[in-house]
């Protein structure tokens, strides 16, 4: 069965020395677990699962076994069917299904913004690899719908032949869908892909047209794709209190009493990041975002079931858990969506973010549903004075990196021997040598002149730059550490910059600060705040085609809801503790792009006077400590107040992160942050 | 029958030589719906409806008569029952009817700002004369409902004793339904008095604890209010091109194309803001607003059929109707809804505006229906360059009026002769002597120091204040004129301003100018632009509680839709022609307070470069012409580009007004617009 047989006796004998119940076919499915999910820092923590604390000789025979796994998974995932072949199988399924269509999206039964290996459907049948799509397959055509961002992309990527290629703004699926399919067409769907109110919007609009959506039992892309990666295994393990700052107790039986509150009795939550936050367990299921994929149900009574592969589970992670839930097995689920009708529940369910897999189960269990929020999204949101320690220590190593980092691109950048994929790798060293550190929170933009100005940049083999003087560098970057999630972004000069070049920096500068130094009454909304951060820009008849800020997770997403700053406007108000990114920007499509970014924390403001009806002020907290290029600011365009601002938030800096350098880099630090 | 039988013979055979067809009792109808209806400027035109072109001695016995019914109406409507006797005659009807409550709400079928005199069903029943208000009325037990603007005034009018008063907002109407109607509760409501949507609101919070409402045939308060005013019945005239800008012909064609648009066959216009600006037509029905009430149908064939009272209508208003829509009369309206099913028409309709008897007539012609906003809002709201020009020199005039105000304000404020009322009617006097002069657009805020901090605060003799030296003096007011329609607040210092005085004005003044400067990309939503007014009074703790504009219209409603600048989202653009009031201000209970208010008109700016996306760049141009006063700013908060607006504003005043003036108030305003 594998190569090196010798290696297997050899753990086979250790594993019975050790009593463990692992046969190799069980380590092996472990280990496919363990190719489905991200390959961690830490190389060796899966084996705990096998055996809790295991001998150095058995870590060395199970590093062998695995690799000769992840050998074997990568030759299998190659001689699989072409694309054509794959659209063939497909539309073979369907016809055998009954079906005239299926709808392919880029999505997994969470909603996760980083779907695993295994819901990469799009990916397998289409070759787009864009974090956002959807294919609809028809029998006789078929048509991929991206966004502005990866119009570029998926013309490399899908053979036109196979698909169309739409936008998916402007020519909606809905429309091409009533366009294509025929009356009484009948389109299948993957309950578990789609959200409730995603599937009404598109029934909404397609049925008068007479299409038809059928929920399929099993994806029938499932059915066709061999070597399919498995479910990801990655260790779960605790987020301890010390860093959590609340005890999963604690925060159950408060979330539990807001469902007392609705008229619930039980809530599902279908978000990793609010089970992980919940319960204090963090996990390696999916890139950048520390979670366990699995399902809960929060019982009014503060009970909680928590339906999670036990497999995946450290032993230390399931004592901490069952004090606080009752673990059950991932397939247990729908009977136990069942068991609620049977006591006539009253069952609270988002249906913008839960799948309409669960809406059908809960709908057969004849319960009264509710359809409200995730009851863990908003006090989630509002860190406690534990979490934003956390987060403040994770900024200054974050911050350290960072001057470590632009030090060494200062005294390089002109050499032309760094390129976009290489000034990346050296600012992943510089954090990854941090405490705490786990990895990175998004795939890091790193984009010189041209490629700045492409606001979702990732670097590739084809489109690599090399940094030459004259032009702006973009790097957007952040971590995760255990006490914090960072994400920041700084444009710098290579060379000397042009006039309009120093012109747009300050207008987003100006903007910056402006909800820097933001006071604002609670009740606000990020929307509100919007607008400060574009006057500087709109005053010469220019803007940025992004949000200026995004709500930012305590070592979980680094984007996470409900708050943002956005021309889109929502209820939500900024609340005390709520972390969230300030970063305007201005691209110059063919030419540069800027942007700066810093976290802030929403906090209660010092200001003496109240507002008129009892309102709080509310102000912001910069947490990121990294220098702003003062080399690309025309100080003729800004007020002295701005000057100042910049001024003390250098200083700060300065304080802040000289005790942690060696002396080159406090020196670049000292004169990069003097007072202007 | 009448005591001054004398002219009525004389009347009778003044009728008689001009071969009108009218009898005493046919003027005596037309005479009380004027009675109905706000007394206009000029007392003689409704004469034009019994004859064209009226005698002297026609007119001079038209008149006579007119008084003796005007003395006759107001002693039947004294005689009538007490308070509590109405309560008590109200619930012998409900209880006759078979229904355990009753919804009174203030509004009439048009859902009117304003609502006509017989629409005062809540006074009438409660004594309470607000703007705005429900009550509740079961077997056992009622209650008003107002907003905190009423608190006071509400205490005052209302026997506790009958009704309990509750805070709209903090006891809402339906939890207090909820508490105090028993289970299976069967409450009345008046279908024309109630939006779709706002019923539906009101049932789906009460329905669950299992109170059911339903439609009465006719409202019960009718039946026990005698002498309740007939519906108004003011001349309804034509509003010529050459100030609307437009042919009534040109816009019915392309608002029929919009319903086309939306794949419906007619629409139901309920707003007679928006028949007024659809058919060219202006009326005096209501307070403040020039609209005559009515309904129409609008067919997407471009046809329109008006319901309107053709006894309102003058004849040359008819002959130029004929040309636009088929008259008919209102009772034939339930009718013409029915027919709409013979077609098997799509009918568009506002479930937000529109009331829920249309839609029970809908659902029985069973036609489909769209809900879909008021197609003649935006049109409306988006004036023509002849509307804007009309808008332009609307105020001109007013700005005339209101320096002569101020001027003379400046020279007797100190006088201790005038109080808030007189300087009302002074203001009243200008404006009226000016050309195009129609009334007021709303009625006068003429609040003296602590009155100045009620927002919405109207002077009564017990609240009347006397002018004197050391507070603020703040007058919000408008007028309607056939080319415009204005709006403008001005905060004067009465003697020396404190030192809070003056900073507070000068940030007030900071927004506003904040706003009137603001450059932004087509798309953008009054709600984004809000914090640009209030940062400043953030800045230091503080706010104002109130929107900052309202939508205005030309020679029509002075609040109108869809655009606002407000803390409360909508996702309605700004566009080109749009007309929008800029009045931040600030509210110190009990002291003073502050409002500094100009209309603007949203345009196309000048600047040279583009937004990223071909947006293109809009910007304010202020209409309002009127002197800030200087004596309450602190020139050491404002930015030299704040100076620069105001210094060039009053210019801009200056010039456009002085020629208009005397010597005297020339003067004055010379020295009042001098720069800083």
């Amino acid at each position: 069965m594998f190569s090196d047989s010798k290696n297997n006796i050899k753990l086979s004998e250790l594993l019975a020395d050790v009593k463990s119940s692992f046969s190799l076919e069980d380590v092996k499915d472990l280990i496919e677990g363990q190719i489905s999910a991200p390959r961690p820092l830490d190389r060796s923590t899966w084996m705990n699962l096998v055996v809790e604390e295991p001998s150095e000789s058995l870590k060395k025979s199970l590093t062998i076994f695995e690799e000769q796994c992840r050998v074997e998974t990568e030759k299998n995932s190659r001689g699989s069917l072409n694309l054509k072949e794959r659209l063939t199988a497909l539309r073979k399924q369907l016809s055998d299904q009954n079906l005239d269509g299926f709808l392919v999206p880029l999505a997994d039964e969470h909603q996760s913004e980083f779907p695993p290996l295994k819901a990469q459907r799009l990916a397998w049948l289409t070759g787009f690899t864009g974090s956002s799509g959807l294919a609809i397959v028809l029998r006789d055509r078929a048509a991929i719908f991206v966004d502005g961002r990866y119009t570029l992309q998926v013309r490399r990527q899908v053979d036109q032949k196979l698909l169309e290629i739409r936008h998916i703004v402007n020519d909606p699926p809905a429309t091409w869908l009533k366009r294509n399919a025929t009356k009484k067409s009948k389109i299948g769907y993957d309950p578990w892909l789609h959200t409730v109110d995603g599937l009404n919007k598109i029934t909404a609009q397609c049925g008068p047209a007479g299409v038809k959506f059928t929920a399929v039992e099993m994806n029938p892309i499932d059915r066709v794709w061999k070597n399919q990666p498995c479910a990801p295994l990655a260790p779960v393990f605790i987020h301890p209190v010390s860093l959590a700052g609340r005890s999963a107790r604690d925060k159950i039986k408060s979330v539990a009493e807001t469902l007392s509150e609705n008229g619930a009795t039980a809530g599902i939550l279908t978000a990793p990041d609010s089970i992980a936050w919940l319960l204090n367990i963090r996990g390696g299921d999916l890139p950048f975002t520390p979670v366990a994929l699995g399902f809960a149900i929060l019982f009014s009574s503060s009970n909680v079931q928590l339906f999670m592969d036990s497999q995946k589970i450290l032993k230390k992670t399931k004592v901490f858990l069952e004090d606080n839930a009752y673990l059950r097995q991932p397939e247990e689920f729908q009977a136990a969506l069942q068991e609620l009708g049977k006591t006539k529940s009253v069952v609270q369910f988002s249906f913008s973010n839960g799948p309409c897999w669960i809406m059908e189960q809960l709908q057969k269990s004849g319960v009264k549903i509710l359809n409200v929020e995730d009851p863990c999204i908003l006090p989630k949101a509002c860190k406690n004075s534990v979490e934003l320690q956390g987060m403040r220590n994770a900024h200054i190593r974050d911050g350290v990196a960072l001057c470590k980092f632009f030090s060494w691109l200062s005294k390089n950048s002109l050499s032309g021997d760094i390129n976009e994929a290489s000034a990346a790798e050296v600012l992943f060293k510089f954090r990854s040598a941090g405490a705490f550190f786990r990895g990175l929170s998004f795939e890091t933009i790193s984009g010189f002149g041209e490629n700045g100005a492409v606001v979702h940049y990732r670097v590739t083999p084809e489109t690599n730059k090399k940094l030459e003087p004259g032009s702006l560098y973009l790097v957007d970057s952040g971590a995760q550490y255990s006490d914090g999630t960072t994400d920041v972004t700084r444009t710098l000069a290579i060379g000397k910059p042009s006039l309009e070049m120093e012109d747009r920096f300050t207008r987003v500068l100006k903007g910056h600060i402006a909800i820097a130094t933001a006071s604002f009454p609670s009740g606000t909304t990020g929307g509100q705040l919007d607008a400060l951060a574009r006057r500087p820009l709109w005053d010469v008849g220019l803007d940025f085609d992004h949000g200026t800020g995004h709500g930012v997770g305590s070592y979980l997403g680094v984007h996470e809801g409900p708050q943002r700053i956005s021309k889109q406007m929502s209820n939500v108000p900024l609340r005390p503790g709520m972390v969230v990114s300030n970063e305007p920007g201005y691209y110059k499509e063919g030419a540069f792009g800027i942007r700066i970014e810093n976290l802030e924390i929403v906090r209660f403001s010092v200001l003496q006077e109240k507002v008129f009806d009892n309102h709080q002020m509310l102000c912001f907290e910069a947490l990121t400590l990294a220098p702003i290029d003062t080399n690309l600011i025309n100080t003729k365009i800004m007020t002295q107040h701005e000057i100042d601002w910049l001024n003390h938030y250098h200083e700060r800096v300065r304080k802040t992160i000289t005790p942690l350098l060696d002396n080159g880099t406090a020196a670049w630090l000292e004169s990069v942050t003097r007072a202007l």
